[in-house]
């Protein structure tokens, strides 16, 4: 099973989830005279950082929207990116974050865990409920393929609507009482537990699990501590403000977790000297540093 | 501004919205045939469409996803598809449901309003709250476009979060009582109507408009008379089970909604013995007797 996979590669390379979502600005000034072309551009810059950082982090994550601002071509970018990353025997998250009604999440679970863009686990949105979560899960009970539901992110505005005081229609499954009031995100976390249940595998965690930023400290100890079998994808780190200490409250022994980071790593060149010639190794520098930082609060 | 023009084909054209959202299945049989690939097809099928309803619906919303789905191929007949629209003079809407952190949404903001898949409104999804959207403000600040947020939509498990009775943080701009409970669904219909008040042309309605399902008939109502300068995007008319009786709440003085209907449109040829041949025949005649369906209850 993948989760099992992604449990491993924490266990044996650390939690850490570069993600490679290049822009224009993060481009060494070589590169683009090189290879001519944006697209050609972000692929050759995404290849050489997952070559520089293979053995040291858990997984890669691809930002899809920073592919599709160059269009057609920066599609293509994208599912050779993804190509790339599994050929090279990783693990590859597409961050899509789609949410439509059944027969339109059909279509992208087809877009998305096969053909073009394949990728091995995919974020969605929850907004529209379990149906536009279930045409995924086919792929799920194969084995092959996860999901990452967001719960609780990591953005400024991330309260407005998901720390909503909420009642349940039912009796809370959280608290076993009628009529409970909690953040909607616990409402959207105990339901993505629950649709996990099916696919738990002997890892300890799900094949659904789901994304709690790392600069909501609260909410992330609470969801930890609540669904023990939801793996969590956590974003923020870095460029976004959360440190080691921030996200270590997402891990059980150490594992249970992957901590993205993406400008922190992939921009970790900019302004040195040498940056456009290695930023390689910068990147790994850079994911190095990141894996001890958590390391120092999970163990 | 865009919404003014929206309005002015309700006005002039009537209230249908033609869903672009071809299938394999639904492609008439020489088509594949003649044109060689499916994106190819998809496409020239999207333009025997749109020539054919252009002078009796207000404007055309392509799901990206049944591109998507294709792969690089099938999103460069997604980008063609919108262009085609757009050259025809008609109104575009890019259904793309996206919704991510700011520095994300400009990302998408760029793919979507400029560039390759340029649309003229885009779907954009809640959950993250408004620093997911005001990315794609001033793109609305030069009145060249437009949003429709997700608020109710037409999927049978939209209920499980978005009927969740949410109590405010503070003081209610809905009833101007301090904690009132509300369904979510009521909590991001009063946001999205405040984000959208800068945004609101001559023609009384804001370029941020509104998701409501058709099927919701409740909501759809409660929604129209709480927020009259919201414009609603309805889906679910057709196929989905809505017809022109529940979707006539959204209106008001026959104007400041449009119906979508995909499959009952683009597949009327589907049974018939010329159909095949027909198609462009067939949707015109759907999409004019889903036009009279509508008037019949709004005017």
């Amino acid at each position: 099973m993948i989760i099992s996979r992604l449990h491993e590669a924490v266990e044996g390379r650390g939690p850490v989830c570069v993600g490679l979502d290049p822009t224009p600005e993060l481009l060494p000034l070589g590169l683009l005279r090189a290879t001519g072309s944006l697209g050609a551009a972000f692929l050759e810059f995404n290849k050489k950082i997952v070559d520089a950082t293979l053995d040291i982090v858990a997984c890669y994550k691809v930002q899809i929207a920073h592919y599709e601002a160059l269009g057609v071509e920066g599609l293509a970018a994208y599912r050779d990116t993804l190509r790339y990353i599994r050929a090279r025997g990783a693990i590859a998250i597409g961050d899509v974050k789609r949410g439509d009604i059944a027969s339109t999440a059909a279509m992208y679970a087809r877009a998305h865990f096969e053909g073009d863009f394949e990728a091995d686990f995919l974020t969605l949105s929850p907004y529209l409920g379990f149906d536009s979560i279930s045409p995924f899960l086919p792929y799920l009970k194969r084995g092959e393929k996860g999901l990452f539901v967001l719960i609780r992110t990591s953005n400024p505005s991330a309260s407005e609507f998901q720390d909503l005081s909420c009642f349940s229609h039912h009796r809370s499954p959280i608290t076993h009482h009628e009529k409970s009031r909690h953040p909607l995100y616990l409402h959207v976390a105990e339901a993505v537990a629950r649709w996990g249940e099916p696919f738990i595998g002997k890892c300890g965690y799900s094949a659904i699990g789901g994304v709690v930023g790392g600069t909501a400290s609260e909410p992330l100890a609470q969801i930890r501590k609540q669904f023990p079998s939801l793996f969590l994808l956590v974003p923020g780190y870095g460029a976004q403000g959360a440190r080691g200490k921030d996200v270590a409250a997402a891990f059980r022994d150490g594992n249970g977790a992957v901590v993205v980071a993406a400008r922190s790593i992939i921009g970790a060149h900019r302004g040195k000297a040498d940056g456009d010639r290695r930023f390689p190794e910068y990147a790994r520098a850079a994911a190095l540093a990141m894996r001890e930082d958590i390391r120092r609060w999970t163990r």
